[in-house]
């Protein structure tokens, strides 16, 4: 079995990524972001899109109430029932899911997080945000062995029943253990993990698992976390990841052929 | 097995109906609505809520593809979602579908539908709107055998794959059938079938099911589409109909009671 996991960047081709999705030969889950979405609805209610900076430099969204709901909306609405659509219209026999729903993403939520605001630390306490501890496998083996096809998206659901944000590239990671994948692909905005982000001729093309604990003090921004996730993820017993370009045609063939970055 | 329906309006309480919920012995399946919210955010997106009038007198809400798009974000993300997480956190197994998911409610998509606007007929052509022909019972007995508890949603999918609203009245009483259900639990904001809709006392408390085309004749608004399905659903094979209060203490243990409309 393998995991798709797509970003939900704005110039990620959802076309081209369900008709080569559409191919697979072998079981496969989908799992997707939204975040472009999540900032233009935001904006077009005339919300502000809020972020943090950890003290260790990761940035996340300020996830509280209000911005959880609209969360769901973007995510578990908008943008996972268009996927399950197109994906049904191309013969794939597509079931939408969050990690709510079954309790399929579960975890403790944190109590508090510490942000650095203009140098300063500052106390978050309405932050909704879990690291995801337990993800249940009965309810994907269930529907993958009647023939259905997962298409899984954030938030998951805090274990005193709160819908939380979390760290899907993490998720996953968890995922891969409980369900004993061995082969997880990863699309997004780049063609591939870049020595030097601003310049996409810089593909680092392999990576020794060994070594992603110094490609972690390279890279920046969204990439950070999901180096972190593959870090999980093979400490999970994955052994092959395929990093690569969601904006392109044949995006998980091309990335699999070795087009991207491949971690073993 | 029990269907039971929740109306999507304002002073709905969905505590008091999750709670009720959890506390029923047979398996059983919640669908709702989510009216109030999607006229909500539809506003505050800045956008107008939209209707028309079919020449029998129905009231429909105009389906575009943009008002689609906001109505799945309301009802498969923002509504679905805090339902789902409301019933974990009481302990039901709850997992969120919409009829998109798993082609779970399918049904061809109406090419043209005739509104009348003062007076005038006008052909509408960007309506997405399907009647449910055929539902997918195999996902539903899949999760209920696993002992998952489905809780669905409006939008459905059009066999063109098209994400497209639905009478969710119609929708269950064709669900009905395939799932061999004999009782169905309808709730919202009236204490029953009332046979004046400004009179909360003039509830009518019982109808024989060969009176339902009576009864259609005198209701007005959101009631002709419930007697309608409730017409569709006795065809399909259900034998008994409750039909009352979503915003008081218990009301599935209350309308089951009979305090409500009881059509048989």
């Amino acid at each position: 079995m393998l995991i798709v996991k797509v970003g939900g960047g704005k110039n990620i081709n959802w076309d081209y990524v369900c008709r080569d999705f559409a191919k697979l030969s072998e079981p496969a889950i989908l799992v997707h972001g939204g975040n472009y979405e999540m900032d233009r609805v935001t904006k077009e209610l005339g919300k502000e899109v809020k972020t943090f900076m950890s003290p260790s430099g990761f940035e996340s969204r300020y996830s509280d109430r209000k911005t959880m709901e609209i969360f769901t909306m973007v995510y578990c609405g908008l943008v996972n029932k268009k996927i399950v659509a197109k994906l049904r219209s191309l013969g794939v026999n597509a079931v939408g899911l969050s990690g709510i729903d079954g309790g399929l993403w579960e975890g403790e939520k944190k109590k508090a997080v510490v942000a650095v605001e203009n140098g300063k630390k500052k106390i978050i306490r309405d932050n909704y945000f879990i690291k995801v501890k337990k993800v249940n496998s009965r309810l994907l083996n269930t529907l993958i062995k009647a023939g259905f096809v997962p298409v899984i998206t954030a938030p998951g659901i805090s274990f005193e029943g709160e819908i939380s944000n979390l760290d899907n590239d993490r998720a996953i990671a968890v995922m891969a253990k409980g369900l004993n994948v061995k082969r997880i692909v990863s699309l997004f905005e780049a063609p591939g993990v870049l020595a030097d982000v601003k310049d996409e001729g810089t593909i680092i093309n392999s990576i020794p698992k060994e070594g992603l604990k110094e490609v972690l003090k390279k890279v920046e921004g969204r990439m950070k976390k999901k180096i972190l996730g593959a870090i999980e993820a093979f400490e999970n017993g994955v052994t092959e990841m395929y990093l690569g370009d969601g904006r392109i045609k044949e995006p998980i063939k091309v990335v699999l052929k070795g087009e991207g970055t491949v971690i073993k």
